[in-house]
């Protein structure tokens, strides 16, 4: 994209299944419509009525089966075939441009003439067991070329042999208890994680940061089996042979890991694959729980600070005062042959041109890159995409055109650490059990608000999928939602068989949404929200909830500094700035919508005024200097947190000067950063306030 | 100011005499108005005449009067005093408002009791010669207190004492012949430099990186007495005891040394003074030429490579074969107490909101604060401000508004390290011998073009004023052109008594402009330019002018690379994508004012769309990520020479990587590096094209 085109919100595609997309501040609009838009046309409702009604579930079905019957990895010919495929498509459904723009970016695959495994090995080195090369394919899928077997991409290459040490999900507070409660020290060893909870990225680095010179990383049935379900075919949970794919970079926002901060263009200089941002220089490798048993008896037991480290295995572990130490009776071998390799892939970039503002921008985008078939993460999300394409071309045919721009984007290499999005609203529920109930209602009542709010937990934004350039380094307002599983009553993962080759068409079909309802709810939702934002008068966004959040988010750090109350009286810190700063912005910002509706609507250039400053207060928030070691993550208020790359963390600045600051050896300067922390963000937050005020 | 305020343009008040600003490429538009704004209405044009009517010589004369009868340092209750009457005569003048806007800065005063002073001593250490501790006042001000002596601010302390090596102006290229050519190591060494040529911080930096423990500044009358004129008050030259005064500071951009990139507000955290940006480690102190005779004289014999080293005053020096060494007789001590303070200082911003389009900016500002009474620098600049402003609130108290919003600015503390700038247009010249010449034509024969352009010569913007933080960091269009001497015929200083106690009103009043006929030409000419950036319907920018000056520049550092033709070759170096890109960039601009002569001018949402692009054209030559080293300098096309604050450079990404490489061990990085710079350039250029070309 070029530079200063002015994105008014980015609506990106979640690549799971029902991903949708709401930013925090859209909720209150929903709810109550009349109140503060009031000045809808007839013309305005008949448009978004018309555009929810094209919507079919059978053309979603219909597009799901066609984009999932072969492999579709970034990098590949078939990936760039399907970009075609869909560029032609949204031609003909009447866009006014669908281009590809191609990149050449750093991608990573394994090597076709060594296998990558993990090996049991005896005392004269002699390989006993390995781990298997491939998952068994499924049912009708035996024939398919171009599957790659299992495999972390970007690990780094070797072939280490050492003790195993169990080291439960890997998070940073899995790594403190090793090493500060049971006295296990990691260096040198190979270190076996279970995947949840965190990116995985994260466990890898956290593994490099405790000495580690290998990372095994494996599905428990515990997190990846639900209770009562078969495994894939026989149901939606994974099969003991299926392994998780995924990237294991920690980018923090780079992009490309050879072109930090600019495009992966012909022209552009790269870095040497030695100097790329994130790599690891340890070798990685999944493995399913069939493997992962075996590797674990070999160890002869796992030490556990408690019950939680267990997991579904059957395998020794041992709890308690006597838990010092793994004993490993043998050592496990791996065997890492992964090549990262420069590659092109290709977006496809779709406009629909706004009448009356074109340079003003609403982005609708998903991935189309796949580990395997890609049956749910990202195809779900692409077939949705194309439905709600194929809408908006209809209707533009018909001779409408949105008031401002709008991008459809299918979005390559996600997966390689590129990233991608959601949406929301009260469209009909899909779910079943609710048939008279709205989807904000279904949504509220499966995933209830926190403490006295009166809408559902709306997640902080962290990163994982393609806003994330957009929303923490540029800082245009993005939003998403996952919209997954009842999280009142399922406690279990509802996705086991996440980038695995079990991911087909058919498990979508035959498990998650047989009518394809669900996905055609989210294709309305994501299609009206689209609309909401490209042609309503005055942006739907209001700011007023935007300060609630801040000061939900001020008292949160505030009560984290709380528990060093000693500290902030030695070291004087004072959170006063911060409050004052935050108490600023939410009188600015009522203030601004008392203006707001009492501006001419006649008055196209005043309009716009009024709605350049909704646009620009996501912006106000990005500071150029980025967050300390991560120039690339910009948003004061928001960022992927230090410790899981998924996660959003609020006020992140704050939040990591002040993680662990009692291990930290010299007290004085830790708390002078805290403090520089607080004054940054209540610049930050002042200077957005100030953004708000009357112009001039 | 607030974060994400749209600038179209800041035009920043020059603290010397006649400075007057342009924007490049401006030149072309003054010249043919009637060709590229055919829709001029009588409205328009009576309004500008109006105001320039409206200006007169005598006022200026007396806000002159009014501003120099006493000190105006930056942090004082004098300049505090002046920012109030500032501001209330703002208000009378008929602003919508004023207001003063207040900061916590480092600032930096002599020590009041420790004065600061160099010593000549004998071989039992006495001193047997000092400095002067202050400049003999000028008639007429022998009764006012508050007058600061001589020294360099941001000084480090002490009192070295060693011996004197000369290093002329203490240029890069000068401490290169030195240390390579005359093989004098300025290790533990007290260096003198004469004033001149370049910024006064970069000879500081330079004396450091050449080792020496202390640098002594002076004016040497080679450079600071135009032949055949008096010393002042008999004419305008500098006399024996005059001492140059200026910040020594080095930061690149950063504002507040203790605050870099955040406002030095009462909640802002600080840097200790010793972690502080850009502040020397070793002693500084300026003198004037009868003490520096003495000095030099001490030294008993200067080395010079060449008769371009020897200036004006009459103590020996060796050229040619035999300079090996200088052989200093005595050795010197430096006493220097300065001390670095954190106090308050002021800027006034006046406003007169625009009716239209509030939300558009045009600045037009400069310093107030002075060394001592700042007779020229930057009073003359403060007072045609006044009547800029006085003139423009008129027109407003008659019922006229401009479209746009017009920002007044009176900034303070300048001459600590932030900084200012100027303009141009076609009224008459106020030149002695064109009369009846326009001030285009009186600018074109005093500075004529360079090769086969038809207009004068432009300046690339360096810094070394305020216009730095809003050009250099933020990329809104600045624009400084100094009008001060005849190029052609005038090889000598017009302006030897900067920075001095002798800067008086009645400098400027006896020799300067006497009729005050120059200054009321440069109020006219900034309230004209000021007028039409925030009255014409189209912003007066011209990007084809941009498309021009970028392939100057691509071409200007495509030869200096030719120089290393076998590098080129080795190391794989190519400009054609940046020359492609520049293409690129003249296509788009060519396009875009093709399509700008056929918008609906009765669409102002069209007009403002295209307006927006001229206005954001700047911006996209921002890198977020800066120069190397220069995270607040981020324009890639230009930035401050990194060898002379003053000068600008372009391209300075690839100039620094190319400049000197011949001497860097490592021929195959240092090549790297240049290869990434020109893939930083490319891009930019590129992407800025991009922003031109039609939107959606």
């Amino acid at each position: 994209m070029a530079r200063s085109k002015s994105t008014l919100c980015a609506w990106l595609g979640c690549p799971g299944l029902l991903g949708c997309f709401l930013l925090g501040f859209l909720a209150g609009w929903f709810t109550k419509p009349n109140e503060k838009n009031p000045d809808f046309s007839d013309v305005y409702q008949n448009v978004r009525k018309k555009l929810v009604a094209e919507m079919r579930a059978e053309n979603i079905k219909q597009f799901l089966r066609s984009f999932t019957k072969l492999p579709h990895l970034a990098g590949t010919e078939q990936n760039l075939l399907l970009a075609k495929q869909i560029q032609g498509q949204w031609k003909e459904f009447g866009l006014d441009s669908a281009e590809l723009a191609h990149y050449d970016v750093l991608l990573s695959y394994p090597n076709e003439k060594e296998p990558n495994y993990i090996s049991v090995i005896d005392d004269e080195g002699n390989e006993i067991f390995n781990t298997s090369f491939f998952e068994p394919p499924p049912q009708g899928y035996e024939n398919v070329t171009d599957i790659l077997p299992p495999y972390n991409a970007f690990s780094g290459q070797g072939v280490p042999e050492a003790d195993l040490v169990y080291v439960n999900y890997g998070r940073t507070e899995d790594f403190f208890k090793l090493e500060r409660e049971m006295g296990i020290n990691c260096t040198g060893k190979i270190v076996i994680a279970r995947y949840g909870k965190i990116f995985r990225g994260n466990k890898v680095k956290n593994a490099i940061l405790a000495g580690a010179q290998g990372i095994i990383l494996y599905s428990d049935p515990a997190d990846y089996c639900a209770p009562g379900v078969g495994a894939y075919p026989d149901g939606w949970n994974l099969p003991g042979g299926g392994a998780q794919r995924g990237n294991v970079l920690n980018l923090n926002g780079a992009g490309d890991p050879l072109t930090p901060g600019y495009p992966a263009k012909e022209y552009t200089f790269r870095y040497k694959v030695n100097e790329g941002v994130g790599i690891p220089k340890i070798p990685v490798h999944p493995i399913g729980y069939h493997d992962a048993e075996v590797l674990l008896r070999a160890m002869g037991g796992r030490a556990a600070p408690d019950s939680s480290w267990k997991g579904s295995l059957n395998v020794p572990y041992n709890i308690g005062p006597g838990f010092a130490g793994n004993s490993s009776t043998r050592k496990v071998r791996m065997h890492v042959h992964t090549n990262n390799k420069i590659a092109r892939i290709y977006n496809v970039i779709g406009i629909l041109r706004g009448a009356v503002e074109p340079d003003r921008y609403i982005i609708l985008g998903g991935h189309r890159d796949s580990w395997v078939f890609g049956g749910i993460d990202p195809t779900t999300g692409a077939a949705v995409l194309q439905e709600v394409v194929r809408s908006f071309g209809k209707m533009k045919m018909e001779g409408w055109r949105p008031k401002r721009t709008i991008i459809f984007a299918s979005w390559d290499a996600e997966e390689f650490g590129l990233l991608g999005s959601t949406e929301w609203a009260e469209i009909l529920s899909p779910d079943e059990g609710y048939e008279n109930k709205s989807l904000y209602e279904s949504w509220l009542e499966k995933d209830p608000a926190i403490e006295n709010n009166s809408y559902p937990r709306i997640n902080k934004l962290g990163s994982g999928s393609d806003f994330e350039a957009y929303f923490q380094r540029l800082g245009i307002a993005s939003g998403r939602v996952r919209y997954t599983k009842n999280r009142k009553t399922d406690k279990f993962s509802n996705y086991p068989v996440y980038h695995t080759v079990y991911e087909t068409f058919e498990l979508v079909e035959r498990f998650y949404d047989p009518t394809f309802k669900k996905q055609l709810t989210i294709a309305q939702l994501r299609g009206k929200l689209v609309y909401e934002l490209a042609d309503s008068q005055v942006i739907p966004f209001d700011c007023r909830d935007y300060g609630e959040a801040l000061k939900g988010y001020s008292n949160r750090i505030y009560i984290l500094a709380k528990k060093h109350e000693e500290q902030l009286k030695t070291y004087k810190v004072s959170f006063d700035p911060l409050f004052s700063a935050v108490v600023n912005f939410s009188k600015a910002a009522a203030e601004f919508h008392r203006r707001l509706e009492q501006v001419d609507k006649k008055d196209p250039v005043a309009v716009r005024i009024m709605n350049d400053q909704l646009m620009l207060i996501e912006r106000a928030f990005i500071d150029p200097l980025g967050l300390p070691g991560r120039q690339f993550y910009r948003h004061v208020i928001f960022a992927p947190s230090s410790h899981n790359k998924y996660a959003g963390e609020s006020f992140p600045g704050i939040y990591d000067a002040m993680f662990d600051i009692e291990s930290k050896t010299d007290q004085h300067r830790a708390w002078e950063e805290v403090k520089r922390q607080i004054s940054i963000a209540a610049f930050t937050v002042q200077a957005a306030a100030g953004t708000l005020e009357e112009v001039a």
